[in-house]
């Protein structure tokens, strides 16, 4: 397999690595061969080749097998025309990646620093399918000096497909897909709410709710417990996952993949961001990047037993107490990667 | 002063009914005279009138001045053409309510049923000025079997008005305001931070700060206390403003007014729906409404003494216990009134 590496900015070359080594450790147990090309994108791409993301990285991506990314981003060029985050946009929509996939669930060692009460939080283990390419992110846009405006658009066909995505992934856990829209308000959320109505009579086996983003903010934190596949828009999807991200306590365990087409590349990334504060200071958490890299194995190569392996010994690394800063210990990112490679059998 | 009540659905005209108690005990004291007006809106409305809202209600709102609004929804209208939100979202452009503002505070009696841990919670005193007549409400939709779109549309004019607002409230506040857009994807947003500094300009005394929509959904959960007036557009007040209504453990305390232009009457209504389940039984909350009723008093009607009267009111009565069901206690509708009404002073 053919894997991209792009590390990106400040945490994202440490966290990379380790999980790279983990990789290996994998690999090697389950007989994979894994080549690496490592290339730049964001703030370090804008510095060391003038733009967020190359012709040639966005190329070698679709060439790859799945792009496995560190983090994106750099105070250095908030509010600047260049921004490091149009490299991830532009990698986004050449891949084509429209289903974005962000596993949240509670890590019973980490309840304590959630911002919910323990009983909340606790058994809390969710899905969130969010539309990654559509929607009011790639509209045209207008931008005047006295008017400003943004299309959202959607068609059946970008709504089917995301739809199955949930659908699939929800057979594979609990069975429910929670379909977060504005149906009452918006004209994309009733064409929405139509073709998710339509997917589901594929899926006789799971049941199908719709909620209102406004009800789907506040369930999120009243009772998270209650959902199980949460199936949203593109813009909806960057809040709602980002509200429920802070659930477990820490973001430094949240992995995420993003897929198109069966057969194209996807990409595979931490949640959390670059962290400048402490970039090159050896001591990031690099668990969230560990399990992207899972996620690679499973979603983006098709191997899940080299998945689950991983996804294991990351547990069991946790539960030894092999816990970064962040987190509340004192373990450097190689003694987590280490700690993990040991456990990966 | 002419007050036109449209007590609407569910527990809407018993909590209307307590809130007007309250307000005649607070003109009473401060030498007001306030006429009623009542009319339908929503559900009621439109199985007694044909429509969620009457052209002769949204004439007679015009006239008055100021609105105070119990509840709209009732779920036999789910999913069907005709929706009793209609109704309101019709008040809202027919008065040019441009500016939702939602005040969320906790409350030491209850913070044990908050989401958040203790700590998280308490304190926590911010307000939402939320846009309320543009961006993707009333732009133009297209709705087609195989394609749908919504066009959010903002003007400066439109930014202006209601970041003036915010910062005018910010001044009777804390002094500090946070903005919320998603200026790295959308046009709107960055016609709105523009905006939102040039009229910063004219407030020195006010601090300002740039939060992202997404990053704004973590805090909310992570550490509401920073927040204190938050500033945003139609669809990102919607969705945080609900998720700020859950923090203090009770939707059942918070009242809600949306203004528009000097002179032209608001709209004051509770953040709670019309719970059908307890309709008709005489035990809703009615706190929410009479502190919507306060804050007609205050925005709507120049009266911040009497405004203060009943807000002192409310926090006489929960510290002495007087609770509805819902709020753990055993007080039904009219005792909670009462209660009030005995200590507006
Ligand atoms: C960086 C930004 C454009 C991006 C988004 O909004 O999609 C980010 O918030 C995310 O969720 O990956
Ligand atoms: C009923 C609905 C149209 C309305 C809105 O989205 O504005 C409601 O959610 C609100 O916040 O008042």
């Amino acid at each position: 397999f053919e894997i991209l590496l792009l590390p990106g900015d400040g945490i994202g070359p440490e966290v990379v690595a380790a999980a790279t080594r983990v990789l290996d450790a994998a690999a090697g147990r389950f007989g994979l061969e894994l080549r690496y090309e490592e290339r730049r994108i964001g703030a370090t791409a804008i510095r060391e080749e003038g733009a967020p993301v190359s012709e040639e990285t966005l190329r070698r991506a679709g060439e790859a097998d799945a792009v496995l990314l560190g983090a994106v981003g750099d105070p250095e060029f908030d509010g600047g025309k260049v921004r490091p985050e149009a490299g991830l946009l532009a990698l986004r929509r050449v891949l084509g990646t429209f289903a974005n996939l962000r596993p949240v669930a509670a890590v019973p060692a980490l309840s304590g620093s959630s911002p919910l009460r323990a009983r909340l939080v606790e058994g809390v283990d969710l899905l969130i399918v969010r539309e990654l390419t559509g929607g009011a992110y790639f509209g045209e846009k207008e931008e005047g000096e006295e008017r400003a405006s943004d299309l959202s658009v959607y068609t059946r066909g970008e709504v089917e497909r995301v739809a199955r995505v949930a659908f699939e992934a929800a057979r594979g856990r609990r069975g429910r897909v929670a379909s977060v829209d504005k149906a009452n308000v918006l004209a994309t959320s009733r064409l929405w709410r139509r073709t998710v109505e339509e997917v589901a009579r594929d899926y006789p086996d799971v049941a199908l709710e719709h909620v209102l983003v406004d009800a789907a903010a506040m369930h999120l934190v009243t009772n998270p417990g209650r959902f199980d596949v949460i199936l949203t828009e593109n813009l909806f999807g960057d809040i709602l996952s980002d509200e429920a991200a802070v659930l477990p306590g820490s973001m430094g365990m949240l992995p995420s993949a993003s897929l198109g087409e069966p057969g194209s590349p996807g990409i595979f990334e931490p949640v959390h961001g670059s962290a400048p504060d402490i970039a090159g200071k050896g001591v990031a958490n690099p668990y969230a990047t560990i399990l992207s890299a899972a996620m690679m194995l499973r979603y983006g190569l098709g191997r899940p037993e080299a998945a689950e392996a991983i996804e294991r010994g990351v547990s069991a690394a946790v539960e030894a107490g092999y816990l970064t800063p962040d987190l509340g210990g004192s373990s450097d990112t190689e003694e987590v990667a280490e700690a993990v490679v040991r456990r990966v059998t």
